[in-house]
């Protein structure tokens, strides 16, 4: 069974050395009196629940699956999960950093970012049942009315209630403009105004299930005015049972599963057809503006995707490490290194590191990459001061596409490479290798597949606002050349850090040229261009780690010799990828679209 | 559930137009009388074969699994398994290029091998059965004794029986010096001397089922006067149940199966572990020189694991063509292209062809690469010229590891993409999608890792000959490049095709210098080098299969049009990878080996 040891240290060193974020966060007024001491005590407990409650159910859960009831259209999640639940809403975990206003402790997002990690790390089908709420939460705190934030708020905060997100339907995922479920309104509806909803959504992570005692659909549908296509979709809250006018649950809604998909991975989590047979619902935001309130859910979970696969980077590694260190096979080609053993530890094979360091790499540099974020996050929502807020909110906009789509392809090659290392008996379901590898597939198609993010990132992001924020990200690099540019020990990472951003500056501005002439060159770039972006936000957040790094070579600590070795590792390896991707970006769009349709 | 449409035609464009087969065939003393009727009739057949009988098992053989008896040992094969080997075997499919002295048709490997890439996009793990039966074949033919011959040979090649290959033990996989199962001798055995063999093996593919009425395991085992390591490993032929001189079938020997291996994918095939309690087995070869016999078997699967992944690549991508213009959804950013439609079929969208041209490119790539790889073994077989039979077995020698690495890393890597292209839907069993990705991931592991494979290329195959094997086959490419370096039209493949070379014989020198110094630098650079040459191969590959397209653009058969396109799209997409992966192996060992084990 694998072992998940919570990453502390390295979150701390992130946290403290190079994000500083107590003093940030110290700025914003909500968290005026931040403290380190309770940041790292949050840390450590929560690494706690993660490694000591959810881990020991991954394996198990992904065995036994989930089972529907056809009769009762309930759902029983694996084994333990719903026990594991109670306790994480006994101990106050949902409730971290949501709003006081509604029962929240008001914590900052970049400390729910580092708890969800590790529960990722830990377990992704079960993080999915609290990690939906969140969208759900966002959702009815953004746009909800008085009423529905009275009733929904306070029980999403406490977990006594889990949320969902109900947008696709068997012919609309991505083009959610073709939806079809509709909503009436209901004449004489209670105080607030009420929809009766039909229709049939699919692919609903944590639909239904055991672990709540009421589950918060938000959905969405056509209002019998709609107009056709995106513009026509609004966003409904549709509880599993309706709430009584004291709080206390009422009626069962016409929200049903109807069933249970078999899928790659994610088996403990529920993934469910859910079938609206006349559900009542109450209106979320303005009438045909559901996409934009839909929005925010999407974008916060678009994070909490590329936390999934950083979680799993992170587990892969530590198991891969632990059994190349522990497995004998073979000598090493430049002479034995265990003589007292019969071969040495695999651990001593050039590409057996390398496979090691990829992840290592890719999991570092992915926390530094959401941990940044997630700071980012907390100025947007809390700063006093509108300049920061909109910088922030520009960042994260950047950001998020690259997120989600950079960080979940690295997760896919990451525990691929530390299956690998394994041999055959990483393709047994007893070492929970193949696990992370069928777990980490889901992540780069939900939530808007990573081709789809790509073109968000270049056709909306970038060339959408002529670069804009591009260049306001790349300022904080230059400024950081620049401070750096003459700081001897730093030109192995300040240089190639420098062409790489010299070069995508040239690549942008020639895909934007052609783009004007073809839209489709766009299309064809978009994935390439945004690993270049991810390399130069990674390469950018290496060097930064580096320079802390050789600052304390003399301190003795590990930490800084192993963070550097793994910087090195990074640019040596890793980085030069973006040398075939901007030939490929280049290239353009013809050897794509010669080929008639009928000749595939 | 997914489909399957066998490529015969372009299987002729290979045989007939690109290799020119029939005319090297009739050179060859055993193959003096084939002809190209003969050879497309057969490769009909076995398409019908692969596309009606085993491909409507795959999917339910990944549901069902295989079952153990746990007091008969016996292990039952998916439901239709049976009885789709009873067809294969009553088709005369077992004996297609099996010698005629033992039953055999006699008819070429070349057509053996397009045989089993569609019984491999129907069904791998189905096909894994009679495939394993073909490395005990050639083990038994090229060092039997005349008695093991007359046993076995006509059985294996008849499909009666099946074999196996019995190597792997717990604590040893890649590192077969390790083995501890034992062979003593058996004072009064048989007329062939025997011994009685005690020992625990895993991983053994189509180690026990109820297909065939025999199993003939060969098995790796020690003789108690053997030294230590891999000099002392013998190969002992072990049949499920022993063998009357008349040839029936006698006592139950005791080798079981004592469990199975829960699996990631190839849920189909039982994957055993296998017990030696005292089995009695008969020995092959020379003492001690097991592992000499036992690479007969390797070679030849080592090929056919590449073909395992070219087969998945190929039905992968017949799929996700199929839904990609069947799945509307969005419009084409260039402009409506389906206006009829409520949205644009996706196969209108760059990324989505990019994500589908992988995959053709790649499987188009490897199926000319295994073609031309089995019309040498046909040549080194079959020819009469002991020259002609030297320079195909050097040229089988260097392509193996490449083969069975490099098409099975683009395997994962056009699965995965044919995934993306259905979305969600491809991430759920229905679709067959996720189980092609699963079943793909252990062909990068088995017959020898990946990482193996290429260091058996660049430590053995090229550093170990002085790159004497390289430079013929690089002859080979010069030779084409110098024919049709005055043709205009060929400068697109040719001038990039030619520039790879020189790089791969540079970096070749320089890799060589360096591990004069750092044996080490062997094993950092050997994975990056073998994707390079892999490259060199299909590029070289794909540019004879241009120049037939280009002579025949006039023709009107679209098949040109599509393999021009497909060779432009492999040069612009897929070839520049060579650009990082070159860096990365020039940046040598020094990244990998810096930090201390202890840091990981």
């Amino acid at each position: 069974m694998p072992s998940y040891h919570p990453p502390i240290r390295d979150m701390q060193f992130l946290l403290h050395e190079v994000f500083g974020a107590v003093a940030t966060l110290k700025g914003l007024p909500a968290h005026a009196d931040t403290d380190a001491d309770t940041l790292n005590a949050v840390l450590e407990e929560g690494g706690k629940f993660a490694s000591q409650v959810t881990a020991p159910l991954n394996l198990s859960g992904d065995a036994e699956g989930c089972t529907l009831d056809q009769q009762s259209h309930e759902v029983r999640a694996p084994q333990g999960f719903k026990q594991a639940y109670q306790q994480y809403v006994a101990g106050g975990w949902p409730s971290l950093s949501c709003d006081p206003a509604y029962g929240g402790q008001g914590l900052p997002l970049v400390l729910n970012q580092c708890i969800y990690e590790m529960l990722n790390s830990a377990n992704q089908a079960w993080t999915m049942y609290p990690g939906l709420s969140h969208g759900a939460y966002e959702a009815l705190h953004a746009h909800g009315t008085p009423a529905q934030k009275a009733t929904y708020l306070p029980r999403l905060t406490s977990g006594e209630w889990t949320g969902t997100m109900c947008l696709t339907e068997p012919h609309c995922g991505t083009d959610l403009g073709l939806l079809r479920s509709k909503a009436e309104p209901i004449p004489d509806g209670a105080a607030e105004a009420s929809f009766r909803l039909t229709g049939e959504k699919i692919f609903i992570s944590a639909g239904e299930h055991d672990l709540a005692a009421n589950i918060v659909h938000l959905v969405l549908a056509r209002l019998p005015d709609a107009p056709a296509g995106s513009k026509g979709i609004s966003l409904f809250v549709v509880p599993k049972f309706l709430v009584n006018a004291d709080g206390s649950l009422g009626d069962r809604n016409r929200i049903f599963c109807s069933g249970l998909e078999h899928k790659m991975g994610i088996h403990g989590n529920a993934t469910c057809q859910m079938r609206l047979d006349g559900a009542v619902g109450t209106l979320v935001g303005a009438p045909h503006k559901g996409l934009a309130a839909m929005f925010v859910m999407m974008n916060a979970a678009r994070l909490g995707v590329g936390t999934q696969s950083l979680g799993l980077t992170e587990v892969a590694y530590q198991n891969a490490v632990a059994y190349a260190r522990d497995r004998i096979q073979m000598r090493s080609l430049s002479g034995t290194k265990a003589p007292t053993l019969a071969a040495d530890p695999i651990i001593v094979h050039p590409d057996v590191r390398k496979m090691l360091l990829t992840a290592r790499a890719y999991a570092e540099g992915g926390r530094a990459m959401l941990m940044f974020t997630a700071l980012q996050l907390d100025v947007l929502v809390s700063s006093a001061d509108e300049q920061e807020k909109k910088e922030a909110d520009d960042t994260v906009a950047l950001l998020t596409p690259i997120i989600k789509a950079f960080i979940t392809d690295n997760g896919w090659t990451a525990t691929s490479a530390c299956l690998q290392v394994f041999g055959g008996h990483g393709y047994v379901h007893g070492s929970g290798m193949e696990q992370f590898v069928r777990d980490a597939r889901i992540n780069m198609i939900y939530e808007g597949t990573n081709t789809i993010q790509s073109l968000d990132l270049l056709g909306r992001k970038v060339l959408g606002d002529n670069g804009a924020k591009l260049k306001r990200f790349g300022q904080r690099i230059a400024e950081f050349v620049d401070e750096e540019g003459v700081n001897e020990a730093m030109q192995e990472f300040i240089n190639p850090l420098a062409d790489l951003g010299d070069k995508l500056t040239k690549l942008t501005t020639e895909i934007g040229m052609k783009a004007f002439g073809n839209a489709d060159e766009v299309g064809a770039a978009a994935v390439d261009y945004l690993r270049v972006v991810g390399h130069l936000c990674f390469a950018y957040f290496w060097a930064r780690m580096a320079k802390i790094a050789l600052d304390q070579q003399g301190s003795g600590d590990p930490l800084y010799t192993a963070k550097l070795a793994t910087a090195r590792f990074y640019y040596a390896k890793l980085l030069p990828e973006t040398a075939s991707l901007i030939r490929s970006a280049r290239s353009g769009v013809a050897s794509l679209m010669a080929m008639d349709e009928s000749l595939f």
